[in-house]
């Protein structure tokens, strides 16, 4: 058996085609859509994924202001800046890039970005509203997980799925979405005893943890469908997930590439949380 | 083998002895708390747990104001009150109790209580902030849980829990204080396929479903510790929880009775946190 690889090109591609459209009509109507990316930090590989996120943004007409406040900002500057951005009738979608300073948490200053701006869903208020079953944007990487899936045909309802991963920004929200979708969800982390015992009982797996070559075969039940949400930078500048794909390649059913897989549908529902956050002001 | 009864009312004591000493302290600097529960149903169920509220404030020194607003009260008249209370200096603690009229979601009300004054962590900021680690009052039934383990002991960490019910009161937030506990948490639901096969791998099994004698002996592996949280009326005025407790009595190493067990743990901390958030202002 070899795993069905589950590209996201096609489906990111269908979903910055709409929006695309939708910004073009902002534009028409003299409300030009713009995201705001506030960065804080020298890391290269956070530097590499906001320049993708500027760049598909200008690509489907949406402004991208990067607000680059150096790696040694104080958290009470990102802060201001992240108000100042939340009241800026211009900008329509806010996001905080990571890492930040000084080990300053995400959900801490997150905090600070005007809800409907929310684009990222960083703002507890967002996740908490999401947990609830409330109208809000969840973190794009989580949403992008599900739409992967939804896209593929993969059935959710009364399945098994395993979350690897406890962050704020992707397996909590991600378990979130899964049981508004009737899931089954365990959430697994660096704590869980016997990992392979938990994960290779799901019908999907989701490694969401950061740790290269964690998911292995033993973690795989044959025939699991596995996604992989991990984008550890390689010594040559790549990227690689959190899966061993070449050994998990001969077991699941299907397997998400590292990169090509979560993260062009990523990008592109943060563009489509920042035209419609324009549409609703 | 015949399960330890993990009785609630010794850890219920504690708690209110420091929750009344708390409350003396507050008094005498001339500010006596007070905790406000908004009432819209004629519910008899819930009549009764509010005056069970009432009573065990009184009994600590803490004012419980009723307000009733009677079973047909609109959704933006409980609003309201709940905006009166949020800005009423002399009141700390604002609780919204359920059900509601017309169905409303307690989820979708409750954001009009200040964030300070939630002690039942009902708006969804606060169960956001407790999701992203952020402090916040958690709900107490789901508080309750985590209180009663750690009373008698029962190791979390890489352990197995199975929480069964998805509820925004109970089990949602329940995972994401079993999480912070380091345990391996499965949520598990009415869609949930081969209940018994989920929740029978858990070293842990919370009943949280709101249905009378969903868990039995079959849902548990021997010696596992069983949580009931179900406050199920019975037809002679009575309360029964989700477990099959006399089948489960045989297989669980450890039970919570109903009533007796998670319950008085509950109105304890609620009042905790009513003083919690008085000495807070």
């Amino acid at each position: 058996m070899t795993a069905t690889a589950l590209y996201g090109r096609e489906l990111a591609a269908a979903i910055r085609a709409e929006t695309t459209e939708r910004a073009a009509a902002l534009t028409a109507s003299g409300r030009p859509p713009k995201l705001a990316v506030v960065v804080a930090t020298a890391d290269e590989s956070s530097a590499w994924y906001v320049r993708s996120i500027a760049k598909a943004a200008g690509q489907s007409g949406i402004a991208c202001d990067i607000v680059d406040l150096g790696p040694d900002a104080a958290a009470d500057t990102i802060v201001a800046a992240l108000d100042r951005l939340s009241a800026d009738g211009s900008v329509h979608g806010v996001m905080l890039q990571t890492p930040l300073p000084g080990g300053a948490a995400l959900e801490e200053l997150a905090g600070a970005i005007a809800f409907g701006k929310d684009v990222d869903g960083a703002n507890p208020l967002s996740l908490g509203r999401l947990a609830a079953g409330l109208p809000a944007h969840p973190p794009a990487t989580a949403e992008a997980v599900v739409a992967l899936l939804d896209h593929y045909g993969v059935e959710l309802a009364g399945r098994r799925v395993a979350v690897v991963g406890r962050s704020t920004v992707v397996g909590k929200p991600l378990a979130h979405l899964l049981l508004d979708r009737n899931a089954t969800v365990t959430v697994c982390h660096s704590r869980t005893v016997d990992l392979p015992g938990v994960t290779s009982t799901a019908d999907v797996v989701v490694a969401a943890a950061g740790r290269p070559g964690l998911i292995t075969a033993d973690h795989v039940r044959p025939g699991a469908t596995v996604i992989d949400v991990g984008t550890n930078p390689t010594p040559d500048g790549g990227l690689t997930g959190d899966v061993d794909a070449e050994a998990v390649v001969h077991r699941a059913a299907a397997l998400t590439p590292v990169p090509g897989g979560v993260g062009p549908v990523t990008t592109a529902l943060l563009l489509r949380h920042t035209v419609r956050a324009a549409a609703d002001r």
